[in-house]
């Protein structure tokens, strides 16, 4: 049997990234997750640091520890998003005070840290929020670039437009900067925009087969995810809504649910109208060279019957 | 039986240019053109002006008078687009040099005059082009902004990104100033997006049916038609292309047809990622007033029965 | 005796503009006043015809026709200076309504039909307010730019910053598209910005001089700067304050009272803390070739001598 | 005798630097330099380090740790000034390789722990390069900021202009963003722009006294001047030049050598014109609160002779 890939998730819980971060916790053949960094984004960092926490103990898996990252953008000023997901960021569950200490370091070091102490090429960074915490990591120590396995964003839209602006959707907008380092530094890079997002629509009925499954892991999680819908209820004025930041773990897992292809991709740092946009070269049409795998398509069938799946085998 | 609405067509033919002119005028039940405004845009402006009479004269209707507008864009270098046209404008035709002589007037005082000698509200400017000549028109006399009926252009793009950069579409980014001018001047405003002309396909059978025509018009518009198509079938491997700009006449004669929703609309001027993009709220994110009507639906049968229907009426 | 040189003044009456015509009607041997165009900016269109109008008649020359321009910029909305100038844009004097008749075209069309019709490099364009007029011109009708003797403007500001904003002085700042169309038109230039003009200090000394020589134009015009020069002690705290705009008239009549050097010179048209800016290369740190004469020095003493000797020409 | 102020010295040398940083370490009574960090700026970090170890060495001073920080900025790429300083940074000089350790933390985890250790508002931040290592700091640990006793920085430009493009200034050029994080940060500000520091003219005269004084501080100073100064007489065609950097030791020391005004300062992130640049508004005309003391006037005698009397005390 093959060694699991070591990855570092980033992120900002949220119900979604709580997904993401139980689809990987339920992967444990594939995936090894030598730490999780928080970073601010849908709440402020002392509650994403907690929710990372509270999620790994959902999971049993407090031995991972969380080490807390940026609490600002590098640049712009913060911006959140309760209105999204509720006050706690985890609205809709109801999980006990994490007991395990916080990592000794700052989410930023964390990365740089494991970056250098790993051989190269064999840890991957999965960014679910702004990605504030790479890019320090990526301006402090420069080093870390060529090292890193590969980076897997949720993040952008291009055909979809934007959900917090009408051109930026929500990750990239809080920290565009942020962005704009980690896709001009040469890094490997895969791109999990709204685009592809939008077409992981969960459904009354998976949230159903989810609660059926019994365990604490699935009630809890079935509990954030009809509070999570609610906001796509009222926007979009359906019983569904698609579940963005697991999609990041469904591709390392089973990359051949996704299409997608290598674009250029730049990040708006300028307009008022547009800042945060990922402005993504589908057609080519600037010939520049591609920087990213840009993922579009979705199985989507496929991609809820492997998070069920993954999510029945926590506790 | 009612009278024809008035408009002014401002174009720079340009082969998609011809057909929406063509289909106006196989159509004076309903629309009478009282002059045609020609713009540097596809081709520089003594080729659109040229092309323009080319095609009044085409469908028996020299007696339109072609007024010649603005050579450049209000800010910006001039770009055109002789990539997709042919160098004439209007490549794949074989029409006679004009007989007819120009029009006494700038296109720019063509419209302000036009607009302050009718009563206010009976005219309509439709716009094929970049919209330099009614941007112009607008900035050297305002009064004439109330005494629009409305305004209806091609151009623009949204949820298809653009068509010239990955955010911009061809009209807009030529003269991004001229748009944001009308988009911000309070004019009742219709925007038929490349979102909306993808849609109307024309296709290799539609084109064998407007040759059993048999009439000259019918047989150099099926030319020209099928220059244009081979840019699509490059750029798309398929072997049909979009007609853009008769969906804005489309949209005066059979509005039932498209469908859409008044969104706001803000055109970007300062990014060099996105200059000349439209930004469409079409969620109502930023809960900024409408200002335009967006098309994005369309009936592709209906509309290419009617253009095959009006064009067959000219000789 | 040389036969004058013909000029078309441009202006936004104001004070300081209105001491720039007089300059110029009291210079009959070197000048010919052809037309003055009269464009929003200082207060609105209205008003600086009007006023260009009473300061005709006030020198007797009801002769030379006003022609107005432009009542808006080209992209930006309008922003007008009352505070500086008055409501009227020439407080502090008491002059009779105009008797004559407005010139029968549009400015632009005057700017455009003067310099088709005279001989090639014969008419020069001095502009004293927002550039609207001329680059409206300039896109209208390209062909006029090669036939401009020489644009002579009051505006922008480089090492004395702006005194609209930090960066950006009135006059650009009011129509920055405007002054780039112009600035990057190849159009022979020379730029008096108040780098320059804050040398141009009206004393009360002088004043008091100008009062002495009793004629009407003279009473009028120190009623003029005595209201002008109240924003002027307000901001400075001095009983001195510039006048800009007759340092046009006088560089066309004694250039050498003035230095300067060859710049390229460059509008920002993007930024929210900079536009309107005149980007001036003194020190060619970008090895742009040169675009503008960029006026920075004045004989203080000469200037009022001159300026004293014409007003007491005129009636 | 009262306790000398505790600062951090952040540069990259660069000859002005160098002085700036012998300034510090000859006046022991007022300022005890507790570290160093390095930034890539003039030259590579590389650079910048040793040189910063090879001044300290020379001043006697080893015991005073480097600690290198960021080799690029937060978000542009790095630009360098090889053609100012020389290759190596220090050119004019021969330095001997140095023999302390580095410090053995980055140089942005020297400040953050620095000033969370010291008691809030004991420590001054001096910045003589790009900014990267504060803001940097200050994203990673904003808890830094309340607690910084003052931040004084050699940066920026308005009356007179930038010295790398028309409207910026090096340091503040070569990582604007950083400047952007410090300047809205809220800390207690103090700018020393060339406007300021154009006025610390180093003469010939000045250079044969330092020469004098025999040490080897002495000689190999005058040396990197002699070399630093040939720059300044290439631009300006001069034989004296300024030394920036000293002036923001030489404010720490003695503020009544200066004269400046509390402004609003803004840093331009957007134009292509203007990015970098320190849009200062020094008459208030924003009505935006002041951020900043900005330093204009300096007695350059009084200046001149302090720092020859300092760097007389080193070895």
């Amino acid at each position: 049997m093959a060694t699991p890939r070591k990855i570092i998730i980033d992120t900002d819980p949220g119900q979604d990234d709580a997904f993401a971060m139980l689809l990987a916790l339920g992967s444990p053949d594939e995936l090894e997750v030598i730490g999780v960094t928080a970073v601010a984004g849908n709440v402020p960092l002392a509650r994403t640091t907690l929710n990372a926490q509270m999620v790994l103990e959902l999971a049993g898996r407090a031995d991972i520890p969380v080490y807390p990252g940026c609490e600002r953008p590098m640049v712009r000023s913060l911006f959140t998003a309760e209105y999204v997901h509720g006050d706690s960021g985890l609205d809709g569950c109801d999980l006990p005070a994490p007991s395990a200490p916080l990592g000794e370091k700052h989410g930023v070091d964390f990365i740089i840290d494991s970056l250098m102490a790993a051989p190269p090429g064999t840890v991957t960074v999965c960014t679910l929020g702004p990605m504030t915490n790479l890019a320090m990591a990526m301006v402090k120590q420069p080093a870390i670039v060529p090292r890193i396995a590969e980076v897997v964003l949720m993040g952008g839209g291009f055909f979809e437009g934007g959900n917090t602006t009408p051109a930026a959707e929500f990750n990239i907008f809080v920290d565009p900067h942020a962005a704009h380092v980690v896709f001009t530094s040469g890094v490997k890079l895969a791109m999990v925009p709204i685009d592809c997002t939008y077409k992981a629509i969960l459904t009354p009925g998976w949230l159903a087969e989810l609660r059926t499954v019994g365990s604490n892991t699935a009630i809890q999680s079935a509990g954030m995810a009809e509070f999570y819908q609610r906001f796509g209820n009222e926007k979009f004025g359906t019983d569904s809504y698609p579940l963005h930041d697991p999609c990041v773990i469904g591709y390392l897992l089973r990359p051949d649910l996704f299409g997608g292809r290598m674009c250029h991709v730049a990040i708006d740092l300028v307009s008022p109208l547009t800042a945060g946009m990922t402005v993504v070269d589908w057609w080519n049409v600037t010939k520049k060279p591609p920087n990213c795998m840009v993922l579009r398509d979705l199985d989507n069938d496929g991609f809820y019957a492997l998070l069920l799946e993954r999510l029945a085998r926590l506790p």
